[in-house]
């Protein structure tokens, strides 16, 4: 990105740093303010860390999943519920754009941070992924962040144990008052929708995972069909992911030759994947539910549009498949 | 509700209620300072109080519509236009979400405080109701507000006389001064809106009538397509109302065993009616525009899905009905 | 508009004018507060005047020209992206609503100010026109606004001379350091959204050159698919007028006699014109780009609804071309 647009004009200073932080600080201070009627509770864990609950003693609504959404997105993203008549049974769509969509879903929403302790297992997603740096990814999309207090979504049904909080606070050098955690189970309504908003981050995931130059992206948004939640771990995992590999759309916008645009779409779409075909929770029953047993390209939306803005043109790939879509969420 | 996730947290004080007048006001006063932007004229009564006037000797247009569809919520909803393809000649409609569904859409949208005096009858709706609580509805739902200013919204095409001013005045405990009373003519683009704007209430108001557990519903949204106003009183009110009964939809999130749910999904959609057939208007004179002998049941949405989330089913009932639509709207 | 509603209220004071300044400004320091997050970026023109490039020398992104068709529209729009799969390959669309439609159109949004100087050339869009009063159509609307500061939307690919900065500076009575412009070049994402967004503009503007009485337009709301950006000027000025001569859809609500509303309705759409039939950079180039030698009919979406809240009567015309529409945005 110049500085510079022409010889005759001087350049303002630019903020120093996009920081995800800094844009989803008034999203977490307005999930807190009004938790009571989102369907949340706020709570001081022993640690001192805020503890957001989205949905585990707590209903956790259609709002609070959005909200929470977005603070996934480091504050960069527009989450939006829509009735879009694609699918006859699944109107109810989550839309989702996003200023700067590498950071804002690869350097924040994608949940990419393992957090373990004896028997409590999450994957850390938000902020404060940008400011610890534990992942690869980070390396490859060259971003970093900082910032004096930070905010973690868990999809989880347990609340973290001291030692996770002291994990974090210790990674991100924050003290545990300056973090929030946020606990999305994915049986609730907020959960199941928050998992579905990946629908971007998931396809910018799998373009890194094909080695696509993450700088050619310019844009994109996506979209996919919202599932009711299941009690039953493994169907409403299976759901939010069918979700996206049976319904979900994206376009991205891109920089590039046109070859490197149309590989990308030819390989992006969930129908590119061998392990395609099936309901999620039948291909992860089938793998003893063992995630590294399953081709990591089926996580994937089921079509992609892929503008390339150096030329003009737009590639076109992949398919809904409403039969599965329908098995999935009708389980 | 519960207030604490776990046994090694304390819990913050939550807001006491959650405030319809509390979160509506902002709203309020958006509208008061756009007033002539939005197509609106706000003026003060002899008593006192604030009167915006949304259609009546001004045109009152979309957005004041929606902003004041919100406002009837207690600003617990969010409100939409939105453009979807699914009847082909009218695709503006509108989509309501909520935080709080019941609060927002019988704890304040309803239109059910009844107020007379000679010859003004209307039907009030709003923030004020909460704090009145002069319906039986409020013990169902278990909902009082209370604040040091209120609104209430009448789909009226007079200035209410100071009685009812005063009746209001009275029965809320506020002074006039307070008081801010909204009118919207349905022969107004505003008004037509924001009577349609009462698809996701109508659902509600049926599930209460059909008397399911208002404690189960968990949240939902619902969508109708907007009718262009009509001058005639009669026909402008039909069309608002198969808006909702031949085009209007409802996803409801539940949380009850299937038997109620599979239940609530059978009985709710207007075709489940007796009355349910031809256009409103034509229902409404033959029972000489008697209200009371229509059946309850017909104000209902055409089509629903509810959904479990005790098990993860959803269950689907009724239909759109194109034809009757196209009927009413074009009459 | 009446300022009294009834003889028993006082009116209270309203907003000397709706001012396309004073709505347009947060806007304005939010795109220059976000440029970075937005794709774009801030300098000082050697005039003193800010620079906001938003496509030229950085990529300019979608939510960056959403904001930007907002400041067109002086603050009083609503533009929104939106996925409608009313067209198989062009699902992403941009939906306008407005307050005061032809204010935030007609005066601010529409394209209508001629900027030379030696080889540059582009017109200007947005609030300062309002300013400046150079063109004809400010006597038919009547409308006229002033402000401390304002803000041009250039459509252009090159940062404007000091000698058209001075020429805006000296017609606004503004000094050049409170004038803002916005460079947004059709090659562009941002640049190809916001000329989109102009699908309500272009329904107006030619209610205009049809002189129907303007004052008689209650309100409207507007759609059409959001193309790809092409690097080829004339392609990519080709797709933003395709996609809303093929894909375009207005819906007005008018206060008139039946017999103007149906005229207009079939009048309104872009098939009504002798030019249409082709795709629009085959239309330009077959008069040697000359856009004077375009009828000017043919500016205008594809599909008009006209209601008129007199009679309660909505009039339909037009047709989309899907056909015509691949071809443009596919070549």
């Amino acid at each position: 990105m110049s500085a510079s647009t022409s010889n005759s004009i001087s350049t303002n200073e630019q903020p120093s740093s996009i920081s995800v932080q800094r844009y989803s600080a008034p999203l977490v201070a307005e999930l807190v303010a009004n938790a009571a009627a989102l369907g949340c509770v706020v709570s001081t864990h022993e640690t001192g860390a805020t503890i957001v609950d989205a949905g585990i003693q707590v209903p956790g609504g259609l709002e609070a999943g959005r909200l929470i959404a977005e603070i996934c997105m480091g504050g960069l993203g527009n989450v939006a519920l829509r009735h879009v008549p694609q699918f006859a049974n699944w109107p109810l769509s989550v839309v989702v754009t996003a200023k700067q969509p590498v950071i804002a879903c690869l350097g924040s929403q994608y949940a990419g941070w393992a957090l373990s302790h004896e028997k409590f297992f999450s994957l850390g997603s938000g902020p404060a992924r940008a400011i610890a740096q534990r992942e690869e990814v980070f390396k490859d999309i060259n971003y970093r962040d900082q910032g004096e207090q930070s905010v973690l979504v868990l999809e989880t049904d347990k609340v973290p144990p001291a030692a996770v909080i002291e994990k974090v606070s210790k990674d991100t050098g924050l003290p545990a008052n300056k973090l929030t955690f946020i606990l999305t189970p994915t049986r609730s309504v907020a959960g199941s929708l928050q998992v579905t908003a990946r629908v971007l981050e998931v396809a910018l995931h799998k373009c890194h995972a094909l080695h696509f130059d993450l700088s050619a992206i310019v844009d994109g948004y996506g979209i996919a069909p919202v599932p009711a939640p299941s009690p039953d771990f493994i169907v409403g995992m299976g759901r939010t992911n069918d979700a996206i590999l049976f319904g979900g759309f994206v376009q991205l916008f891109v920089n590039t030759d046109d070859a490197a645009a149309e590989a990308l779409a030819t390989q992006l779409p969930s129908s590119a994947s061998k392990d395609y075909g099936r309901p999620f929770a039948e291909v992860f029953k089938a793998v003893n539910m063992d995630f590294y047993q399953i081709d990591p390209m089926l996580f994937s939306p089921a079509k992609v549009s892929v503008s390339n803005v150096k030329t003009g043109r737009t590639f076109f790939a992949g398919k809904f498949n409403e039969d599965l879509l329908n098995q999935s969420f009708g389980s």
